[in-house]
């Protein structure tokens, strides 16, 4: 610009005025459990209502997230550690955007989930656990990766030689044993509506 | 879910819907140049007039991304390479959901914006490269900083200590000497319309 017109232009598009504009709150609806506990289904489930009702949406997952932005990072605790500030991050940046975004990841440590929830407002982080025993999980075996953990040939695996440790106030708890999803996504959406996230 | 319900839900709402929905394409408007060159002002002013249009908009700088996302980055080349891959991966998330993303940020090695460019579909990635000479820029020293750089305090500035690489073949050029700040995203908004992003 001309000298006569530097003025340091500050970020005038708040995530207030997006909320107004898209008529509903943005949030962070981080879903965690064991690998098949039904985190990724659910929050596409989730996402498909939303996108529905006219709100604006977003599905981090391992697969727009391991191949890209933690392509760089492996299973190690100190990578796993990074991954999900990375992630948190991320979600903090959609939430300005206006977006409510859902994340699917195992999550598996306290401390790095609660390093996340402290980057959000309060009541804008909703940590959805995803309840289902091991057992269930491994019967599942969506992609047969407990049975090569099993065998060996995938170390630190989230159940098996990985621990995963359950939240202790989650927002919401979805049995995925005992719950259809039909059940569960309802569930999340009147909470939403109840927190006036969504109307 | 039960175990009847156990089906791998795919992501259904997709970039697609979203820019059907938002009534504009998403995409990644990427500024580049020395700092000082305007890169911010143009982002935050541009956005503000798309926002007003009803567009979904973000803007990704060293304000929101420097001390979260990449708070664990130096300035070091190898660092400053990893800092720009991180934005390129987060602005391909948020175009995916369906976000017109815009990044002021000095990115000063070609081959950096070359690989965001590669991650973006072809048309969707606009590199504008915010044109001022480092006579300007020190002139303008928002922040100070060249005065600091050149007295040594600042190690691996750009322009002074560290080389800045000009865009080859940049979507646009914006000459922030010359053009007055209003010129400048008029003329944004004209490229965007021609190329069908907005309406």
């Amino acid at each position: 610009m001309k000298s006569t017109n530097i003025i340091y232009h500050n970020a005038s598009v708040t995530r207030k005025r997006r909320n107004q504009s898209n008529k509903h709150k943005s949030a962070v609806i981080w879903f965690t459990g064991l690998s098949g506990s039904g985190k990724s289904t659910l929050a596409h489930s989730l996402e498909e209502i939303l996108f529905n009702k006219g709100c604006k949406t977003f599905v981090l997952d391992g697969d727009n997230v391991r191949h890209g932005l933690s392509s760089n990072l492996n299973y190690s605790n100190k990578d796993r550690k990074e991954n999900i500030r990375r992630i948190g991050e991320v979600t903090r940046l959609m939430m300005e955007a206006g977006l409510i975004v859902m994340t699917a990841f195992i999550s598996p440590f306290r401390e790095d989930r609660i390093a996340v929830r402290n980057l959000i407002p309060d009541g804008d982080f909703i940590e959805i656990y995803c309840k289902a025993s091991l057992e269930t999980c491994e019967a599942r075996d969506l992609k047969g990766f407990y049975k090569r953990a099993r065998a060996g040939e995938i170390k630190n695996y989230t159940g098996i030689d990985s621990p995963y440790e359950m939240p202790v106030n989650p927002e919401l708890i979805i049995d995925t044993e005992k719950e259809t999803l039909d059940e569960s996504v309802s569930k999340i959406v009147s909470f939403l509506q109840k927190k006036a996230i969504i109307r």
